[in-house]
């Protein structure tokens, strides 16, 4: 039983389609809010579930592996039913493998081709993750799209290091493959779902080389398990990790020309509302980014007029909502002037107000891009 | 045009009534959560309307003169149209006359008998509060009930210094009456709701001294301005400032034989969900207190089963609801071990999901006190 993703449409390179996961359907292409320790960040779940001028709220969110290994831990989550039951989430989610917040958050790391040994940003405590090991942690997690365990190529790296890098990347997407479909029983909800299983994307490296970027992705699109089993979409990873925008954009139009037509195109840790929109348009199916939330926390607002650091004085008598076009719950019930002083006077509330308003943005703006409105 | 407080009637010494103020009608005995800044911690104006079993959310809400006079400022406030419209809380408020923070946070108070001044405990600038100034304060923020500018008397005091302090106080009670008086009509809502003026409350001081109280219920009581007009309601201050018990409890029952019956009494800055039960059961018609946010910020539940600690261990892997009892937002939806996680890795929802919770709590506490069923 593989992923069921049909393409409803396409306005030139934009595919309009919805991707069937076992705890519901998501309309893509889709914004995924991250909800990094099980929580996006200051937004209660109820909110999230009705955002949006649908009311319709967030199809999917994502969750971050290394967080929640080491808190509360993979096995405390499996013994609550997976993290939607411990979270209350019961819409689709994706987990990330750990490799990106090991390799950017970890100390100490030691890579070898087995897998690699870390030390918890946390405590210090000694931990090793190979690609069996996430995935085993992705499966009692219990996402609806979970990823194979790659390494991020940092930037600027060269060509043979990013070469090397890369081969790690596939060596280890083959173990991610098999050992994902020898186990996909084990997921927690396995039984309670009717047997359906998590769906496993595989991560396209090769840094900025179209060359390798070619060879990534034609490995990873023909790479199959002992029982024939390929990948259920695939992600383009080491992106947004420091390079100009255009060579980003260059590398995407670049991949995803050489990824299969019939599977969803995920593009990691991005990005701006005109980023997003840009992906979109090139036929990029799944984005995510830390961005509207974390922006949000430091009173930076995306508006329809563009972006707003709301803490400025310029605000401190302005009685209008931050977005004059916006309809969320912040924009429809605040002004410019209060969300000034919540962050002003270190209010949390102003955390939950932006974040809201952030979310909304991101979320009408994918929703007008699938009704072609944008 | 005279407070309006229907008292419809009385189980023992509890009182069931309504207070009807120029921004809608609250029950008593209520609770008032705490805004301190204009905004009760971590709990969003929509999630505060709709608490409680009844889903008729919190009738009065506090905020505190001091906190808003240093930021944004009342000037600002009252241009905004009064705190209401600047914070979108449509229904009524209370502040307090901002003595009680200028004598707990302020730093190198000098008390005249003209009034205080003090440094602002954010950046060190000099400030002044006489009666008049609090009065032309709250007047701009524009709350339904304000309080006279009183001297809460610390403790323990000896029968002089209390005397002296209560004196001190009367006079400014005076001032606060005449001033108030003079000005009502500058509320800044006063031509939109039909020249309504706000309601000013009298504050009982006289420490833990029997006959000091029964001199300041009886000046208060009695004391008018130049035209005749005496104050709304009364309050009974200076208690919870470190006494025991049943100290509070005595001066609270001895001093509400002293006050009128036909005028709410308000108990400031009170307490644990078994005092507001026991002091509502003795005629109280008001209470405030910031514990329920304060606690739930902590990590500290209140529940059908006593006051849990929700970080602890023993709730790691418990999947139950923070109270069984409870119908609210949190409980309905996350378990002890997903509240436990929040806190244990910082996530700003802890504090919202915990807060309404406790909010819930002390609201349900209220309306069973008033229904008769506690």
């Amino acid at each position: 039983m593989s992923l069921r993703f049909e393409i409803h449409n396409t306005h030139g390179n934009l595919r309009r389609g919805t991707l069937h996961l076992p705890h519901g359907s998501v309309q893509t292409p889709v914004f995924m809010p991250v909800g990094t320790a099980a929580s996006v960040k200051a937004v209660p779940q109820d909110t999230l579930e009705t955002l949006g001028d649908d009311g319709r709220g967030a199809e999917i969110i994502l969750a971050n592996t290394y967080h929640l290994y080491l808190r509360p831990g993979h096995d405390l989550i499996r013994r609550a039913g997976g993290v939607h039951k411990f979270m209350s989430w019961p819409r689709p989610m994706l987990t990330d493998s750990g490799g990106f917040q090991v390799f950017s958050l970890a100390a100490l790391r030691k890579i070898t081709p087995d897998g690699v040994e870390f030390r918890s940003h946390l405590d210090g405590s000694k931990h090793f993750f190979s690609p069996e090991h996430s995935i085993d942690v992705q499966i009692a997690l219990g996402a609806d799209i979970i990823m194979a365990f790659d390494e991020c190529t940092e930037h600027p790296a060269t060509y043979e290091r990013t070469r090397d890098s890369m081969g790690l990347t596939h060596a280890w997407a083959l173990r991610s493959l098999e050992h994902f479909h020898a186990n996909a029983h084990n997921v927690p909800w396995f039984a309670e779902l009717g047997s359906q299983r998590q769906n496993l994307y595989g991560i396209v490296q090769g840094g900025m080389y179209k060359d390798l970027r070619a060879e990534s992705a034609a490995r990873l699109t023909e790479m199959r398990d002992a029982n024939g089993n390929g990948f259920d979409g695939y992600a383009i990873g080491g992106l947004a990790v420091g390079e100009p925008r255009e060579v980003t954009r260059e590398i995407i139009a670049h991949t995803l020309e050489l990824l299969p037509k019939d599977k969803p195109r995920y593009v990691m840790g991005v990005g701006y509302p005109d980023e997003i929109v840009e992906y979109a348009k090139m036929g990029v199916d799944q984005m995510d980014c830390v961005l509207p939330t974390r922006a949000a926390r430091h009173a930076l607002m995306f508006t329809s007029e563009g972006r707003l650091n709301i803490r400025g004085k310029k605000f401190a008598e302005d009685h209008g909502p931050a977005d004059p076009t916006c309809n969320c719950t912040t924009c429809r019930r605040y002004s410019r002037a209060y969300l000034r002083h919540l962050f002003h006077t270190g209010e949390p509330l102003a955390a939950t107000l932006a974040s809201v308003h952030n979310l909304h943005f991101y979320l009408e703006t994918m929703r007008h891009l699938r009704d072609g409105s944008l």
